[in-house]
């Protein structure tokens, strides 16, 4: 039996990044001395905190939502998430004159949802519904808001205009930066990772793409060792955006297709490039958007994969991150 | 008797312009809805904290050093600085291939002493040394050095290169954003100040160009009602780069002809805004570099000034700033 086509073509990446012109920003490359000595490879930052609402994820999202049909648009959209994910669903929602509703935990922190609040502000329609985790269950939620309101649900990663949108940073990241030898990219769910595979390989077919996982969640890299995908508890490492379960079904083959490995690094490598980014780049980055900095800059780690002297891209996924909980990091 | 010439003129900040050109960054200008909307204007934030070293101080050290004579290069740049002054000097030298020695105070912290020797790091007869400020005259070791080695004293702003060069930070940020109504300059001894009034008001003769001092040290401000130099005592202010006496005898009276007023912000109106360039726009900024940025976002201030809806450029001065009292600031 054949396999089923991949999710996602390098054309969906390319028509992605047309529907962003103008809308997301074109996010700057970013280079370190510093960094380059530390890793013995020339590494090109792609600076995803500086993203609008502050990570990567309103690629995926606005990519998703622009694509309604006018009846979706008049319903509106619905997000499960108290992350980044969360985030980038309202804002896209509010530029595009439609209703979001994001379904939160009620023990999510008051700073996510004063900020989601905030970029649905100014929206009909729109509103964060929070849930008891512990008595409610997530999909019958979401299966009643979608029937009552004809909301969409738009999940975090396994959705084809997710991963599109996502990979224009990759494809952003190659223009500017020009032909690179591999290219590292975190991973949770791999929407990030799928994307960029995708159009990372068509626009230079020997890339190298390599995905970054947290030692304690690396269930993708177990899934690309069994040929499936596994499923593992929820993770404890301070990347939360990375603290996934499993792959999804639609990313999992792309990746399968076209990543050659995943790597993990610690939470003590991700603390030490937090504090790197912002004693040396003066850049704030979130623990998770510090993943595959960390893979990088570990000594020795692009020697062992045959990296030395390579030009090498590094996505840095986002800067959201509690100022109280970024304070104890960068005191340590 | 006809006041005498100004120390600069707009074409000394274009020579030095094409003199950094391809040796210092060309930073980016950020903008930020959020600030737009609480300030009441159009903010337009040129990111020196992004330039190399960490602070715009390395436009005026290098386009001074570069104009060294043969005779000067050998013997080498002194600079008596702790702060970005120092490393400015020390990474130009050693840009140039000439040696180096910087004087800092015993009890300079040892993170500044480490990062200025490294920036020295490979250049022959480069060093950082050390003296007792409590017990050695500072006048008497410039002296001794100057005679005994023959190097140039390079001052941290009362230099005409020096302003010529920090000048050329507001040219970009003019370049870039287009016609401005107001900008807003920090300052301790007023080089990055009176460079960019040069440059400014001749590129946009009808620019208001206002100075941004620390409320305990405001030296300047009372200089400019007084109509001569007042010297204060060193001023109590997390704005370490602002701790000037006075301002220079050639930095004031560009400053009295070109610069409107001076306005002053608390140490509480700092962190605050070290918060908000954190939390927004993912930057790390020192304290001294978000001097200009809390003039701006201090409610009513713009208002007050009649800047209601202007086009406000504000010079980010540096992102140098020690980790661990980072992290104090952003815990609070």
């Amino acid at each position: 039996m054949p396999a089923p086509p991949l999710a996602i073509q390098p054309a969906d990446v390319l028509a992605a990044a047309q529907r962003l012109r103008g809308v997301a920003h074109r996010t700057p490359v970013l280079r370190s001395r510093t960094a380059d000595e530390l890793s013995g490879a020339q590494l090109f930052f792609k600076a995803e905190n500086l993203q609008r609402m502050g990570a990567f994820k309103f690629r995926g999202a606005y990519n998703a939502l622009v694509q309604f049909t006018p009846a979706q648009r008049r319903a509106g959209a619905l997000a499960f998430s108290s992350g980044n994910h969360a985030q980038a669903v309202a804002l896209s929602g509010r530029l595009l004159g439609m209703p979001t509703v994001i379904a939160m935990p009620q023990d999510a922190p008051a700073a996510k949802l004063a900020a989601t609040r905030e970029y649905q502000a100014g929206q009909p329609g729109s509103e964060v519904v929070l849930y008891d985790r512990y008595t409610e269950d997530r999909d019958a939620i979401g299966a009643r808001l979608a029937a009552e309101r004809g909301m969409t649900l738009i999940p975090p990663y396994d959705h084809p205009h997710v991963m599109a949108g996502q990979g224009t940073a990759a494809l952003e990241l190659i223009d500017d930066a020009g032909p690179l030898d591999a290219l590292l990219v975190c991973l949770g769910g791999g929407g990030l990772l799928s994307g960029s595979a995708t159009i990372g390989r068509a626009m230079l077919p020997g890339l190298r793409v390599i995905g970054v996982e947290p030692e304690a969640g690396n269930d993708t890299q177990q899934s690309l060792a069994r040929g499936e995908i596994v499923q593992i508890a929820v993770p404890q490492t301070i990347a939360d955006g990375a603290q996934t379960q499993a792959s999804g079904r639609l990313t999992f083959p792309v990746i399968q297709a076209l990543v050659e490995r995943i790597v993990t690094v610690s939470d003590a490598q991700l603390v030490q490039t937090m504090r790197f980014f912002a004693e040396r780049l003066k850049q704030v980055v979130e623990p998770t958007g510090c993943l595959a900095a960390a893979a990088a800059l570990a000594p020795g780690a692009l020697d062992a994969l045959g990296l030395r002297g390579a030009r090498v891209g590094v996505i840095v996924s986002g800067g959201n991150v509690d100022l109280a909980r970024y304070a104890q990091y960068l005191a340590r």
